[in-house]
């Protein structure tokens, strides 16, 4: 089958790598669709210590599934964390913190920058018909976004700050507009600020930012400048929500979070049925972040557009 | 000017009714719209001892505003409760709550099925442009739905049950899907069954309700069967939210809440600028649940329409 395939820094589209072998409750899914991610992008850099199949977003349908039939030719999107059941961490429940686990692109296991991806049963769901494949790409991202609303309470009558709005800034800011909230975007991108005035979804300046008056403040920035702006702006006892990884925050922050009662509360990836049913209610809007869809063999073209600053959402076709 | 007078059971539309005196710090409101309300139907029924101008859902525009001149030709919705600021109740911030309060159309002061209000302008909202009058008239039943995310953190990944789904219910519905999650609404109306299902929104019927296994259950019937199909469904540690007022409830409730360590909690009035966000930001369908929109003057013919089984949202134009 074809494949991007990662090895040290370099990437290249290979048309002889091997079908996966399914392992004992796994799916082979054909893969329909495939997202870029920041995340995909830093691995370009070299920042993950990862040789194989690229890729973690996907929609795609189910040609195989050894014993549960049930699951033959339906559509699905699929969680990318493989987990256990036996560690400390899945016994507790935790399983999205499962000490053995292998993530789809990222760590251990082959991605879906492929024909054809391999996953355990219970990581897919099911996509609504009414909802096409162009949506339900989204679905990884945009449960990310909704993790936000799975740990912190986001009250209609709260301020709200996002700080950054690119490809996820401009989901969570969806997902936090659906609350009711006063929310406030802290965006440099025309592009992106207008895309969030034609959802009457008011944008600021970092001059506009009333320090230590946001009850809730989400950094998607993932800069040391979107850190600092973020923390400037969370009012005491309020809540910063760290939803992109970065090298930052000193001891300096730390002890100033401890004197204003702030807690920060680190966010990676979230629920899908909730992500998958706000698509189906047509409630987010996706098929406007989407700048290219491009056939698996571009690959290398789809991540030069990727990396380009404004660019949103590229997407690969198999 | 003309307004809709209740006296004990019996209402008449008069034409002679003097216009409001502006106390100070408050507006004068020139009503556009009014909506009927199941409260205005149950205060014909003479449970409530109010004599006065009925009506509490309205939008109009400012006319006079003695010393807030820059109120003056906007145009607005309006908080129903009148509070002192002074009692025990306003000093906590509770003034909703307030000891010596009166609400429009409901108690010891005038409401909105007339031509003209007085209001605080503490009291008013300005409405954005972009929502009609039409929309804007159900800021006050929308801000209550939305009072229950004020009360209760409704995670995405919850499984919610909504008992009802009236005038007030649909708006329910529809913001606690905006939440993304797992809700299932019990409805008799097939009409109402219909306006869920274009949204992607669940129905249920009773004996598709598997007891003890929702998170959150929330109960807009109003009917004592009502409130026992919500007590089935509501899980352990699971949440109640009583979103009408009904006379039920009994020892034997109690005591099995505190068994199962459910929380109930009461709801009513909610915030209104987020009520008027989500307007703005196209979030809420009001247009079809409007039946009937009628002049001031034919306000008997538009109670004799709101009464009617399955009838939703009756207006009434100035």
């Amino acid at each position: 089958m074809r494949a991007v395939w990662l090895e040290g820094r370099g990437f290249e589209v290979r048309g002889d790598v091997a079908r996966p072998e399914l392992a004992a409750g796994e799916a082979l899914v054909k893969v329909h669709l495939a997202g870029v991610c920041s995340t995909d992008l830093e691995m370009l850099q070299g920042y993950y210590p990862f040789n194989g199949v690229m890729g973690h977003e996907f929609v795609g349908s189910v040609v195989e599934a050894a014993g549960e039939t049930e699951w033959i030719g339906r559509r699905v999107a699929g969680e990318i964390t493989v987990y256990c059941s036996k560690c400390a961490a899945c016994r507790e429940g935790l399983t999205g913190h499962c000490e053995q686990r292998s993530v789809i692109g990222l760590i251990g296991r082959n991605g879906c920058f492929a024909d054809f991806l391999a996953l355990p049963t219970r990581n897919l769901h099911a996509v609504p018909d009414g909802v096409p494949d162009e949506a339900a790409v989204f679905t990884e991202p945009l449960a990310a976004a909704l993790e936000i609303q799975q740990q912190v309470h986001i009250r209609p009558e709260m301020r709200v700050l996002l700080v950054g709005a690119g490809r996820l800034g401009l989901l969570i800011a969806q997902t936090l507009a659906l609350t009711g909230c006063d929310l406030q975007v802290l965006v440099r991108s025309p592009r992106a600020r207008q895309l969030l005035a034609e959802r009457k979804i008011r944008t600021v300046s970092a001059a506009e930012i009333n320090p230590h008056t946001y009850a809730v403040v989400v950094e998607a920035s993932g800069s040391p400048e979107g850190f600092s702006i973020a923390r400037q702006a969370v009012r005491p006892t309020g809540v910063m929500v760290l939803k992109s990884t970065f090298a930052g925050g000193s001891g300096a922050h730390l002890s100033s979070l401890v004197v204003d009662e702030v807690r920060l509360v680190g966010s990676r990836c979230g629920p899908f049925e909730p992500a998958l049913r706000l698509l189906e209610r047509g409630l987010v809007d996706t098929h406007s972040l989407i700048d290219g869809i491009l056939p698996l063999e571009r690959a290398g073209e789809a991540f030069e557009m990727a990396v380009r600053p404004g660019v949103l959402k590229i997407l690969l076709r198999m």
